[in-house]
């Protein structure tokens, strides 16, 4: 299939899922832009040039589904929203940074056209930014869960950067790291939706159930893309994860099945041999075996996703969610 | 003077100032040190590493000396002075990374022992943490200051970066740049500790403006001092501002004052020369006229302090935050 069809159709099946909080995501996509209106023009440039990537806008749209079950109140849902979608943006900016990362969404990154300073200041300014309109909606337990999820996030990059190219670690240190890293912030989309529409506790819950699973097979598929997408339909250069030492799980179940694999063996002794790097990511990609388990893990976490939302009133945010966890599996990019 | 007994000289004169809130500071240090008992051993380790400098504390003892005017609440004092002591040590890292500086306060800095990806995560670790803290107090006003304020610093950090080695910029640019990289979190002491207080705005205002006013001054000392210390008073590298671009009120007084002299001509042609570098440095640094004049500004900001707690009720607090602003004049570190 052409990538920029396969592109196009996903946006459309997006957009279809969003469906139900659509004009509703054009007044967060409007609170988020409003970031750039700022005295310094370079800032303003700055913010600009991040604002314009295409991102999928998942967090945002899981707060305002999350927040349909029960009094959905855009007055604080929209800013909150937007901050998850700011604070998502700004690790993004650091994670560049510190790869010394030059493509992301098919557009140049902050650290390549200013330098990995402004990168890191810009990334600063964001998180002031996102933690700000999560005041606005001057509800301390959504405060406070911000502050919290910035924490398990850096913990977690923290956490990946010391087991960078550690090959032996396990699955369960893998899946550890991606709660931290990626999960956290899926939970806590849902979490702030449900807190500031008055759900009741139980279902807050379910719904934060939902965002781990859902967070957790998003992060398999992010990985799994890594190796078997392409950079054009990616937006940002394949194999990257392994060339700069992050252990994910398609690697790890191929070093687990192949561990006499001359490669496998060859990684092992050194990891910084771009031209073995490159063989095993090719051999990882052409691994169907591999790719097949990988995408079993992802739908077993998105099936459990569907299933937290059991006892949860039926509406279309509900439906939205169980699409959104199908989606989540089948994405190209 | 020998520098070591200077050292101990200042510390013992800032503890003799600090002496109203010193047995609470110690509480401060504890919930700051409390930072560190986290489940990853390596985040563990780069916290109490950064925790170890002899930091002169200045910010939490602002917000406890603030909080003694009206109804001096430690349960909400405490952590915000821990907060903000902490956004300081996020907003160090952060600039050391992306200076690549390799000691502070007489220790090698996170990013020169383990890298500066590192150095970035561990950074927003600390902001997290640190709007964490401010959390707990319950209060929106002092957590939206909170937000803003990282907003304000870091878009400060972002201007500075945008004018390195502009040697061209006026004094008002400077003096704008500094209130928005120092004075604000100056500011945002003295505001957090007089609203947890509850202190009248009235009263609010005038401790604010104590804030802006000493953050001034404290940095155009700090600007003075990157010439005229010496590298083991000052617990890092002297002349490192025009090394790395950042033009401060010494040099430009100096360029106002000898815009004929050769050595400043060759900066304007050639500012990545190091020899003509160490030439300027030198030239300030031994330059008394200049010296005087930038002590003469910070001790008429110094001034404005003192003025601005006119009207507040006089007790022990106010004479230290008195004998503050023409300490931060004096001091040698």
């Amino acid at each position: 299939m052409h990538h920029i069809q396969a592109d196009m159709q996903g946006i459309t099946e997006l957009k279809q899922i969003y469906a139900p909080v659509e004009k509703d995501l054009v007044e967060v996509e409007a609170k988020i832009q409003s970031t750039k209106n700022v005295a310094l023009p370079h800032l303003a440039n700055l913010i600009e040039h991040i604002l314009k990537g295409d991102g999928k806008r998942i967090r945002p749209a899981l707060t305002l589904l999350s927040g349909k079950f029960y009094e959905y109140n855009l007055e604080t849902l929209v800013p909150m929203a937007a901050a998850l979608e700011l604070l998502h943006t700004a690790t993004l900016i650091h994670d560049d940074a510190i790869d010394h990362s030059l493509v992301r969404r098919n557009r140049p990154t902050v650290n390549k056209l200013w330098g990995e300073e402004q990168a890191v200041l810009l990334g600063d300014y964001l998180f002031a930014e996102a933690g700000w309109l999560t005041a606005t909606t001057n509800n301390l337990r959504v405060i406070k869960l911000f502050s919290s999820t910035l924490k398990i996030i850096s913990s977690g990059e923290i956490d990946q950067a010391v087991n960078a190219f550690s090959l032996n670690q396990s699955k369960e240190c893998y899946y550890q790291r991606i709660a931290k890293k990626t999960a956290t912030l899926f939970t806590t989309s849902m979490e702030s939706g449900a807190v500031l529409s008055n759900a009741p506790e139980e279902a807050i819950q379910k719904l934060v159930e939902y965002g781990l699973n859902l967070g957790t097979a998003f992060q398999i598929v992010d990985d799994i893309l890594d190796f078997a997408s392409t950079e054009t339909q990616l937006g940002k250069p394949t194999g990257s994860d392994l060339t700069q030492g992050t252990v994910t799980l398609p690697l790890l179940l191929f070093i687990d099945r192949y561990p006499e694999e001359e490669a496998v063996k060859q990684l092992f002794k050194d990891h910084n041999n771009p031209e073995i790097t490159k063989t095993v990511i090719d051999m990882v990609r052409n691994s169907t075996i591999i790719l097949d388990e990988c995408y079993q893990a992802a739908t077993g976490y998105s099936n459990n996703a569907i299933s937290s939302l059991q006892g949860l009133p039926g509406n279309d945010a509900r439906e939205s969610l169980e699409d959104l966890a199908q989606y989540i599996v089948y994405r190209k990019k």
